[in-house]
């Protein structure tokens, strides 16, 4: 293979050896920094004055109701847009998703039913000949959905017991390794891929067809995705030369992924310890100033600011609010000790204060006891600041994942270019032990057509009488019910992500990922805390059922105390414990989509509000429609020994059975932390 | 299961006791008629009127060069045109492919290029929006085969080893049993399509998921069919009361089809007894008259006689002319002894008479020793009249097939709504004999970058030397070249089904089969008489090769006579029957698409010739460029001791190795049948 003129300065290896293999370059180039904040500058002229731009245009977009402009006519692509700029003169790095800044794109590949609803939301008209096209004629990931849902799917939807499934929106959690576009140019990826392809020879059944054909899309979109580039005079088909390229390509990757998905996380990866390496050496070879640097990354990071989707209300509630999750993982150690920061991991921190905090790109720092005691210390300075950084335990996940993984959406980790992830949303424990004890029938929902309480699970035999539950019965009933539900759940999420690949794959994502890609099929939990402390109340006090005029148990009457998860309790911790292993081994008794490998999360950060919604009156005193906790926090108020004891009780869980990640958000304030 | 009211004076049976079973309504309502063809009448003035009118319009469309109108704006689709009329006056049975009769529809589903290119070659500029829809959006079944090709099959094609391939046109030899909807009406066939749907639960692989979206496919076009009556002002979601009715409601169930599909053969099935029972009934009644039934009949003929598709050039060349193979197979026994002759069997052939012959609707008679003698001495009326009917073995296919199975195209048997066919095309035997002499090296084409000899299949070793070649080394290595073809002949047609199923699926076809369905992988070989000759010359003379400037043997010196294939001689017709069975034998070693069946046929009709454009000299002292012989005919006028000993010859092949059908057509003159 060449050594492209481009390389001239690393440190070859692996990486250069006709593989791609970014880690390698990395662990080969970059500079370990354990020095101060000292070295930091502000923001330039054109910095301050691109930013009042953006603010300005924020303002003029809440006034106007959410959204500036909106195209409601071409669907977007890679092309499909002429190139567009906040402002020519002063952006060092350009490209935003279409023609105009704040302008949201018509993303109508995942449904058209949504993309019409959001556009109809802002008061705007969805094209009739864009509708017809992608009624008649392109059918969508969501009308592929319907068309293989199962009455049963339907009703698990309808009564939320699963929820949040992404079948009328992009699954995302996809994470292209957009660093590839910089270290090798578009040309030679398109080259490996070929090659892929032609391993993939030999008998033809329909999984090699699929892949092949995929494969095709891949390329295809590499291909725009350098027609996209040409657009704004860069040629991209070769590697990035400067740091200021680097940035650039590396930054088009990922806005030919967010043009081409609406997808319901677009991380961006870890990027900034990569990027440190084509500045240190700009600057070695005296070709970049600190100055210049930080007004590339300010201007990296702004464009990541103002990334937008056309969504529905419903999603943003879901959601609460209209978040990317553009995640950028920054820090973390490497397996042979060396901590990965570098200067460039404190240019990134440190948009949070020349641009002003913002939740967006999501900065997230893997955290690490060995990292080096300046940058601990600098990211405590920027937290205090700006309350803006994320942490994830980069020592819980670097002996599973290695040193080159990132975080997607809030939690999942994978491997970057070398992991993805079926989405899975959740699905709910809580009403789950509801159902248990009404046989399936849902306690809030009527069917329609009868007027008598909605069957949703076959019709298993509910608790009977009025005495108190008994803790073995309701138990046997509950693992019953979990078992029908982790079924049908598996089922569901196969059909989703079979026309998620069928109806709008993600070439270009899939393009910046190793062809022989390791699939995670990422279930998900939620109403951990109100399933636990539910039983612990069955268990240890004495809860009696209240049925309605149906016979439907709607509420209880709970006698007597009992220990409450999040106290470091034993006695309850190890049923929350129990709860977590039995749901996943049942999700592991069925096959998952591609030969996917099943996870599981316990993480709902914010929608755990809306399937409170959607909950009964559970046994643990929690009213119907109230939030259940978020992830594996606590019920909200019921930790009355500390934050530690609530931690230590949230640090049973086992991990092997909630690879996808663990939860437990929490505020600290004075006491909370026990006394 | 309610007995509809349409159904009063019909048998019940297990048709009626909710089972789709059109063959048990036949077995127990039709009426043999053993009688002769003096019952018959003559057109009406309507028919002549609107036959007039169609001679007038296919003058006018001769005259335009070959197409009178073609639509370049609007896709096909069930539901994409406004009724449309010859003369709604006089037309007894209404519906045509578009908005105007021989206005040509446009089908871009197959390929967009194709569907451009069809309507360029007549003067026509495919809608610039149509043809963005059908290239940004809307992937066709041309491009999904193409994107899954591998190198080595564009070589086999490119070379035309493999030749005819449906990857560029629509598979079509799918037949509806368009006499369901007449049978039942729409609503029911929705309804036990949405059972067979439920049935399709438990574990969600991608078969299932693909098999439970195809069923709503199928509802989705059964709607659209329904959508499509009413526009003509027929409602028929409920079964026909009358004989007008069932042939409108057979004929617009089969107008649903070509509308949707522009197929390579799209066959009407078996529709003529099962008519005749309405008829009967209506008469039986007093409310219908001979002249009536005539009538419809001819009209019902007449709008299968102006099918019309827009194909290009290559296509009708490869094909010999446009025919749409409307087959309509007649008579036949059943397997309980009675022929399955009646009243309508005669009606039918009679429109020969009273529009004139023509070559389509093909009008195929099921023949067999015991069809009444009067049918017989009508056909052969008809015949000598017109020479515008085929004949098949209804002896011969009865046992495997039973009595209600139909021709697909022109020779393929299948059963009526439990059958269908992946259409396979061909592999050129002859050429692969050439191919096995010279290490896979084309004997015609030259690679275009080096100038030298095209390597199509892997560099097997050929045959070196000038000396005479050897029958068992030249048997070796064809075994080892037959090996190779046949796996890259299911690989390829593996691709262009999957394709065909995933872009352009026969939706409202398969609505009208069963659903558990029993699919034929239809293979089928071309050159079988000119191969057979080759070996036989290796075998028997002595064959010495002739080699260009670059090795390649491009020609032959035979010396000595041998046996030629034909001429009821076992010496070298068991070398066909080797052939026969050895490719079928390789063929089987591998999986076919979605676990169809292999089968195998020996029938081109008309695209020997252009197979045989692209051989090269043969053994058999056969000229380069030459016609390959059709089907397992003899070579052109070798079977020099009359028709009998050559009908012994391919009666010899075993039909159980080549049961999708072995053709062998030849005139019958004066002498032909020998001394």
């Amino acid at each position: 293979m060449q050594f492209f003129k481009e390389w001239e300065g690393f440190e070859p290896g692996n990486w250069s050896n006709d593989e791609v293999d970014v880690r390698d370059f990395i662990q080969k180039n970059f500079t370990l920094y354990e020095g101060d904040d000292s070295f930091l500058e502000g923001p330039t002229k054109a910095t301050e004055k691109l930013w009042e731009q953006i603010m300005d245009l924020t303002k003029k977009e809440r006034e106007a109701g959410g959204v500036l402009k909106a195209d409601t006519i071409v669907p977007s692509t890679l092309i499909s847009h002429k190139a567009g700029y906040l402002n020519k003169e002063l952006e060092t790095i350009v490209g935003i998703q279409t023609d105009e800044p704040f302008k949201r794109s018509l993303q109508p590949f995942g449904g058209i039913k949504m993309a019409e609803s959001a556009l109809k939301m802002y008061g705007y008209e969805i094209d009739p000949k864009t509708k017809e096209i992608f009624t008649k004629y392109r059918k969508t990931h969501n009308d592929g959905v319907y068309d293989a849902y199962t009455p049963e799917m339907l009703l698990a939807r309808k009564s939320h017991i699963l929820t949040g499934l992404p079948d009328t929106y992009g699954r995302g959690r996809i994470i292209g390794d957009y660093r590839r576009v910089a270290l090798y140019g578009v040309d030679y990826l398109i080259q490996q891929k070929e090659f892929d392809k032609s391993l993939l020879a030999g008998a033809m059944d329909p999984e090699k067809i699929r892949d092949r054909e995929e494969l095709s899309e891949q390329i295809r979109a590499l291909k725009n995705l350098k027609v996209m580039a040409a657009e704004y005079g860069f040629d991209i088909s070769r590697p990035a030369g400067t740091a200021k390229e680097a940035i650039q390509w590396l930054y088009f990757a990922y806005l030919g992924a967010i043009k081409e998905q609406n997808g319901a996380a677009m991380s961006i990866g870890r990027t900034s310890t990569f990027l440190d390496i084509y500045i240190e050496r700009d600057m070695q070879k005296g070709i970049l100033t600190e100055k210049q640097a930080q007004e590339y990354i300010d201007h990296f990071i702004m464009k990541l600011r103002i990334v937008k989707f056309m969504r529905v209300k419903e999603y943003n509630e879901l959601f609460s609010g209209d978040p990317t999750w553009v995640t950028e993982s920054i820090g973390g150690v490497g397996i042979d000790g060396r901590p990965l920061v570098t200067k460039t991991s404190f240019r990134v921190l440190h948009t949070l204060i020349n641009l002003g905090p913002a939740p967006e790109p999501n900065l997230t720092v893997l955290w690490s006891k060995q990292l080096p005691k300046s940058f601990k210390r600098f990211c405590a300075k920027i937290s205090i600041e700006t309350s803006a950084i994320q942490y994830e335990s980069d020592d819980l996940m670097r002996p599973d994942m290695g040193d080159d993984y990132t975080i997607a959406c809030c939690v999942s980790s994978m491997r970057v270019g070398k992991d993805m992830q079926f989405f899975g949303a959740r699905a709910n424990l809580a009403k789950c032990l509801l159902y248990a004890i009404n046989g399936g029938k849902d306690e809030i929902h009527l069917d329609k057509a009868t007027g008598k309480p909605l069957q949703v699970s076959p019709q298993f035999e509910g608790i009977q009488g009025e005495d108190a539950l008994k803790y073995e019965e309701v138990i046997a009933k509950y693992e019953q019910m979990m078992e029908w539900l982790a079924e049908l759940y598996v089922n569901t999420l196969n059909v989703i992500h079979y026309m998620h690949d069928k109806y709008s794959y993600e070439a270009l994502e899939m393009a910046l990922h190793d062809t022989e890609v390791r699939r995670f099929f990422a279930t998900g939990i939620a109403g951990l805390s109100c399933a636990t402390d539910s039983l612990s109340a069955i268990k240890y006090a004495k809860v009696y059922p209240i049925r309605n005029e149906h016979g439907i148990v709607v509420d209880f009457k709970t006698v007597g105390d009992y220990p409450k998860y999040g106290n470091n309790d034993d006695r309850v911790d190890d049923i929350a414990v129990w709860l977590v292993k039995t749901f996943m081994n049942k999700i592991r008794k069925h096959k998952p989509y591609r030969n996917s490998i099943a996870s599981m999360s316990v993480l709902t950060i914010t929608s755990n509000v809306v399937y409170g919604k959607n909950t009964g009156n559970t046994p643990d005193g929690r009213r119907m429609g109230e939030p259940l906790a978020p992830g594996a926090n606590p019920m909200h108020g019921r930790d009355s020994h500390g934050a530690v004891a609530s931690l230590e009780s949230v640090a049973k869980l086992p991990f092997a059975y909630a690879k996808d990640g663990i939860s437990n958000t929490f505020s600290v304030t004075k006491g909370s932390l026990g006394k």
